[in-house]
């Protein structure tokens, strides 16, 4: 067992800390945090780059024979007591599981034949951001795009994407002229999302070659200039009351019909 | 304006407060309890029987006009102070603007033609719950059966519904046999929503005359016995990672696929 630490002014502890509440400081360092033994399992599994592992005395015990079982080189433990665990954990059932990880460098957007895209344009819900991540995971989009949402690396979006973080292709793009030029280069057909009846109907419109479809904010939508920028506009027929899908719903249906 | 409450052993903040926390409270007097202008707007708009309507005194001096123009006759309206309002407020950033509904009566399953429905059973997770009563709504969807759930009254579980609580038929069902026999009488064809690769896929199975959907518990999924009493078993194909889509996301696809 390694020296439990028991001080909130230990160095990596205020890290952590730090990264965990600010997003000015997940950008000045270049890392992120994770809670919880499932993501990290994911995060060593998907070879992201942890700098620190942290596991509370009790979580060590329990778990540190099985997550130091992966090549760890680069990567400093720290065990802590649990009462420090309580202090620094973001959920009150904490596992006592910490990391802190790496920003993954940028990378050139991968075009696949015939790939699926989503870009997510203004989306400041961490859950939604999260679960869209999760979902895209699952139906096996090829890639996600943000512009203009929230921090993709904030420990809430990181949470709800249950480890999806690390293996789909996720591109935070700086502006709108940059998200349409990178699009356009790829030879991406654009959809926008709207809820105007007098769009195309994503049940029957169909979906060659390569597509992404765009995602607006939670409570406005995409921006009216943002759509007539794209291709075409595409609408889920709603049956019931007009009352728009949650985000991340809307999404989920989208990404189906586009994998479909 | 009426006398402002300050006190918070007023009996009506007591009974809203013991509402607002307690199952069994709400249980006992038949009860819920609404926060937010919209949720208490679309239960008068859709007759809720609305015993109480609470405001602050700053959210009475901007609502107050508005909402007390609906029919009111059953209803008391209290204005209480703003630091009381801040009390009894479930989110830090409050309207000011709650009621006191009464749980609606228990009706008969009404079965269309053609009708869709979904079956919650032993879903957990309140915002779960809440994001797919306003998915169903949105999509259409006939009538929701919850079996064995979340306390649908709950306050997580109606704010999620965003109201679409007040607009869809939900039906709580005390037993798994009552589920059965209920279905069975209305004559609805039930499918069980497995991840087993060998249930029918959802994109290839067709939903002929009266059908649900059975939708099971977020860590684990439908059990086995129940899945085997329904008609059938329907999976969602994923493309990707196998990595089960989240409950309130694999209800909205199965709904979508639904009503298509």
């Amino acid at each position: 067992m390694e020296n439990i630490i028991t001080s909130k002014d230990n160095p990596v502890i205020k890290l952590y800390q730090k990264l965990s509440a600010s997003k000015k400081e997940r950008l000045q360092y270049g890392l992120f945090v994770l809670e919880g033994l499932r993501i990290v399992e994911d995060a060593l599994k998907e070879d992201a780059r942890v700098s620190h592992l942290i596991f509370t005395k009790q979580a060590f015990e329990r778990y540190g024979g099985e997550l130091l079982q992966a090549d760890l080189r680069d990567t400093k433990t720290l065990v802590i007591s649990n009462e420090l665990g309580n202090k620094i954990a973001s959920t009150s059932t904490t596992q006592g599981v910490f990391a802190i990880c790496a920003v993954p460098e940028e990378r050139a957007p991968v075009f696949a034949e015939d790939g699926r895209y989503v870009v997510l344009f203004g989306l400041q819900d961490p859950g939604n951001v999260g679960m869209i991540i999760r979902t895209a995971d699952a139906l096996g989009i090829d890639g996600i795009f943000m512009c203009g949402c929230c921090d993709l690396y904030s420990p809430k979006v990181i949470r709800s994407t249950m480890g999806s973080v690390f293996r789909e292709r996720i591109y935070v793009i700086g502006s709108e002229d940059e998200l349409f030029d990178v699009l356009k280069s790829g030879g991406v057909s654009t959809s926008a999302a709207v809820i105007d009846t007098d769009a195309d109907r994503v049940t029957e419109c169909g979906f060659g070659g390569r597509q992404a479809v765009f995602i607006g904010n939670e409570g406005n939508g995409l921006p009216a200039e943002t759509a007539r920028r794209c291709d075409r506009r595409v609408t889920i027929p709603m049956n019931g009351t007009i009352n728009s899908l949650n985000a991340a719903m809307a999404a989920g249906i989208l990404m189906w019909e586009l994998r479909k």
